[in-house]
């Protein structure tokens, strides 16, 4: 007889998460920043139990016959314990932006209004295989002075389990409560369903995985959700880009990695120079294994400049939506910004979309038109990240409009509150 | 046989206002405060076509036995199109917040990263009675670049109907799309059902009207809502608050109107002071009729000092949670600030809550850590308003923390994206 009870169970942690959340959100930034850097050593120091709970994952997944690429992902090496202790040093080093006021002015009755940064209170994160998010989460809900509630993938669960424990010392060793950062403790997809849909323990659920996952959990939780679909990212090359520049970012857009989001999945050539960019970009691409699917036009400038090298195919209308995450790119002449601007509003999963151009109206028209979450000039779409863009640490990329959009780090996890102060004004 | 389908309808209004929201978030700032301008024109300009329309509203109303004062929300006075109509020259003559670029920095990389202030596109909002709420949610629209789908109360809708047309009217005179405010032209109730429903459509839903709509609405779209529930507000006196100004506040934020979300429905006295302040206020509540439901130590202290005149009744717990908008008001002696906090975080419905002090840390404290969407110190909570706030206009009020929160003017009902200038970099 199964005496668990998920639902209980679940309950228990969103009751001690709200608890906590509201010692986190008062906490101040030496505090946090103590937790933080004692996470940091003891990552360091953990040796051979990571090491174990690791082996155990690791067997259960090589037995289960999982994929080598997966098996990897799974792995905590020294590197990658390394590369997370200073992720928690870096998000020590920042400044603390809870409590920040903005916007302080006085109004015609004389009472001053402004914001203030406060944390948004509990997040659940909802993840797969790779257990150093676990340390990425703790440490960004430290920081932010929210609590969280972990949910990682069944193939992760020893791994994570040593590691939120570690997250939990590291808590109580800075006076911070341990349910702070919670795990979620058994691998029961019930335990999902849960997490998703109690608003009164949990503020926001931030999923990262596929496309599936993240469409479930939008659809059945009965709290926002910041969600990060497809990235189907273009880049345009306009009629006055530079020829070396715009080779350079088409390549590095595409070819860099395959599989980001942010990797550049479908290419807009401006007809006037189609017939000397394509030729080129035709080259690299086909050196390099990309198969190039292409409307007629592109596909008959590069057959003709391929000569057969390369694969070169016709687009189907889906070639225009989809994010191949693999050497393929879609490819199209278009008339100009204009048809450009259309195409990728229609087209476009909205994440990040490029123009390479020295014309200063059509970079401007781009920007300001383009309806993505990150619009870039003369850049490759590659550089859509949380720390490329400077926000220290990153919890996923939005796609949405609402709340955050575009990479979320630390102040995607808090919300503004007004504050009033004054001597004693009434309403007239 | 009824060949109208409301379904195809409400499709065809989401289709019309998603083409318009890609016109309107490119319109220059000229244009709209022009569209604006000839709103208010028209407006006053309107006579006979409006107050027939009206006429039409009330003599239903009046037939169908409406009370008095739901009559009279309904009246388009004179008055009431003078307001309204200098409503939409405010916001003509308000800086243009679309387009603004905030936090343009210089990364390691060399790109430059920054964010944009962009419409949020389209925005349906739902309402009853009052039809001035339809020139406000249009006005709205057209100064923030959005498209807007209004859905205004049956017992208004030759109102509304004639009020629309002005809008339209207002942004064909300009050269905007008439599509970018659309009225439901059917009052059948399935409509509302469909607007909620259109995420392909409609970014976000605003409902205005009582906590039942409105949680039905949150419970049912697919969409995020911009919801305000209860404003169960709170005034805590602290031990060192100046007795005058602990009265005037006290008595403005529950007496000055009954019925605003942002009056106060509980009052929290510091023991210190409770001997001295309650028999002051307790003759006021008294004088003006108020109810006080009082815990047993507040409830001693009013019984002793009115001797049997006003209404001192004991509270019980539903009392600490429930927004009376009425002449009623629950109070509770507490130990401190403490408490005070502990108490409204628990009770409060994180509308906007204030504390009378001298104190300057107790000040801070509850400024801090009081959960609400407005946190004031010696103001009266009834300045919790998009107009006293300095937003300039006002189209809701959000007790969520996620996206707008508190007031909600121009700001809320847009987004940020990031813009990434560069000049040929790449990621490596």
């Amino acid at each position: 007889m199964n005496m668990f009870n998920v639902s209980e169970y679940m309950q228990t942690l969103g009751l001690q998460a709200k608890t906590a959340s509201a010692l986190m959100a008062r906490a101040d930034a030496a505090t946090k920043n103590k937790a933080l850097k004692a996470l940091a050593r003891r990552l360091r120091e953990a040796g051979s139990t990571l090491a174990d709970a690791n082996a155990q994952d690791l067997a259960r997944a090589t037995a289960a016959g999982l994929s080598a690429p997966m098996v990897d992902r799974l792995k905590l090496t020294p590197k990658v314990i390394e590369t997370v202790a200073q992720g928690c040093e870096q998000l020590a080093a920042m400044p603390d932006v809870i409590g920040e006021v903005i916007g302080m002015k006085q109004q015609p009755s004389g009472i001053r209004v402004g914001q203030m940064r406060v944390p948004i209170g509990v997040f659940g994160m909802i993840y797969e295989s790779r257990p150093n998010v676990t340390i990425e989460a703790a440490s960004l809900a430290i920081k932010s002075g929210n609590a969280a509630i972990l949910r990682g993938g069944s193939e992760a669960i020893e791994s994570n389990k040593a590691l939120a424990q570690l997250v939990a010392d590291s808590l109580s060793e800075a006076g911070l409560p341990a349910a702070a950062v919670q795990l979620v403790q058994t691998t029961d997809r019930e335990a999902v369903g849960q997490l998703i849909a109690m608003p009164a323990f949990v503020d926001v659920i931030i999923p990262r995985g596929g496309k599936g996952l993240i469409e479930r959990i939008s659809r059945e939780a009965k709290v926002p959700v910041i969600k990060h679909l497809d990235g189907n990212c273009h880049v345009y090359v306009d009629d006055t880009a530079e020829l070396d520049m715009a080779l350079r970012i088409v390549d590095n857009a595409k070819t860099q990695k395959y599989s980001p989001c942010n990797a550049a999945e479908g290419l807009l050539v401006a007809a006037s120079i189609a017939e000397t960019f394509l030729p080129e970009i035709g080259a690299i691409f086909a050196g390099k294994g990309v198969e190039m699917r292409c409307d007629p036009a592109a596909g008959r400038i590069l057959r003709e400049a391929l000569h057969g090298s390369g694969r070169v195919v016709d687009a189907v209308e889906s070639d225009w939506s989809e994010e191949y995450l693999a050497a393929v790119i879609s490819i199209k002449v278009v008339e100009g910004v204009d048809e450009a601007i259309t195409h990728i509003n229609h087209y476009s999963s909205h994440h990040t979309d490029a123009i390479v151009t020295r014309d200063h109206m059509n970079a401007q028209r781009f920007l300001r038109e383009v309806d993505s979450a990150s619009v870039m000039v003369n850049a490759s779409t590659r550089f859509a990240d949380g720390f490329e863009f400077g926000l220290g640490a990153e919890i996923g990329i939005s796609t949405d409009k609402f709340h955050a959009r575009g990479p979320v780090g630390i102040e995607g996890l808090t919300s503004l509150k007004y504050v009033v102060l004054g001597q004693g004004e009434v309403r007239t």
